[in-house]
């Protein structure tokens, strides 16, 4: 039921099909709207030719995936992270980015401090928003399902997210994903709270069953979230922005073809978002 | 670190080795002081023959698992569930158990209504509550892992479960299970906030990876849940109830010999809990 012209696919949506240079050709020439860059796959393709290709292909570019990952178990390792969200601030620039996608890293090898890496992850952040700011580019705190808590991200909740968008300040805010937060009995709150500072709306779906952790995500409306309820509240914001389809599935969507996985992108943004 | 004699063991620990009866003898004869009992093994045994055994072996039952899955498509289905519920109270007190653990339900089949779910759950137990509170059992929710919105249990975080308690009053509290909050940034206040209304603490540990989202839970120690600190928070709160291993280990744990398994939980009760 959403505008398809506010489509955007992640590009770990075709993640196994396609390099970033294919991606923002197929996507493009099957008319959606937007993109979100993974760094690897930019690392591949080279910043200078994806900025050309991007806007070459008139593609909007929903977000840069990923920064992040903060804490590290000495001091010189997270300089090093913080290093490379500077970087990835420029890189988020020079795209054109909608915002920084922050994903903010699980426990240090070895480390039980669950409390310790959240502090790693709030000193982290404020060592890079200065330049963010700086550089006019959003940053987007994705909470993460607590089922990643250790190994990716220690903030698990849209309540949590913005809890360290209110201490850090200005130039931060949130990324909103389906996935992450649709168990959340506080989620209808949450987002009214969040209100402009929703940067980024990324929807997929949860499988029943779940055969795996990470790689077994569900196209829109093959699942169990509501899908457009959780859309409703996101509008009601007023945020108005790209919704960015995001699916990792290992063993089913990336084992088809593109044009296949665009095509169902594009249809159920209408019929079940 | 914790007093040993404080151990129960969770009969789902040894599921693959050992019905009830064994269970409860192995335990005895290894010095353990409680056992959870699951109903489908209590059916399998007999709730006569089960009392009497627990009886003679001087065990105390830490819980009786599990009632709830309130949820269902239609009302007779839903009363259904209650009468199962009733059942289960009858089973708890004729076992003497310290409580009946209730694992609430997902979805019903066919429903992206969590909301709805989560009305069923409360629904389920306000009617369940006036048979306990007359019967002298008390009733503990399980929040149950996000990851298990969807088919298991629509409780989950222990704010919400303790929400639940100071709608219904009288007669139920909840059951804190390490594995199941672990990553809650509210964890250390909810806990405080539960004061007298923990009945059960379960520990087991969060492996990473973690391969199965069901049966990959890891033993006291081999994890990244920092276990003692919890527990300081449970006894600060004045629990001073039994501990109870429960690890659902289809790969490691279900594969080794019962006398292992409890031989690692009574040391592990000691070192790393």
């Amino acid at each position: 039921m959403a505008d398809p012209a506010r489509l955007s696919i992640n590009q770990a949506t075709t993640r196994e099909q396609h390099s970033l240079a294919e991606a923002i050709t197929a996507y493009a020439e099957a008319g959606v709207t937007g993109i979100s860059i993974w760094r690897d796959k930019l690392a591949e393709c080279g910043l200078d030719e994806a900025v050309h290709m991007i806007k070459d292909h008139g593609l909007r570019v929903s977000g840069l995936c990923r920064a992040g990952q903060f804490p590290a178990a000495d001091a010189k390792e997270r300089q090093a992270r913080i290093d490379d969200n500077l970087e990835a601030v420029d890189q988020a620039v020079a795209l054109g980015a909608d915002c920084l996608i922050v994903v903010a890293g699980g426990l240090p090898e070895g480390s039980k401090d669950i409390s310790g890496a959240r502090q790693m992850i709030r000193d982290g952040l404020g060592a890079v928003l200065p330049h963010a700011r700086a550089a006019g580019m959003a940053v987007a705190i994705e909470p993460l399902h607590p089922m990643y808590a250790a190994e990716r991200c220690a903030i698990n909740t849209l309540s949590q997210a913005l809890d360290l968008c209110d201490e850090l300040g200005e130039g931060i805010g949130v990324a909103v994903d389906v996935y992450h937060v649709w168990w959340d009995p506080d989620l209808e709150s949450q987002i009214n709270r969040a209100a402009d500072r929703i940067l980024a709306y990324h929807v997929c779906d949860w499988l029943v069953p779940t055969t795996d952790l990470l790689l077994d995500r569900g196209m829109m409306g093959d699942g169990v979230i509501d899908i457009p309820l959780i859309s409703k509240w996101v509008d009601g914001t007023g945020y108005d922005g790209l919704i960015e389809a995001e699916i990792f599935s290992a063993k089913n969507w990336w084992k088809r073809s593109s044009e296949e996985v665009i095509r169902t992108c594009r249809e159920r943004i209408v019929t079940a978002v």
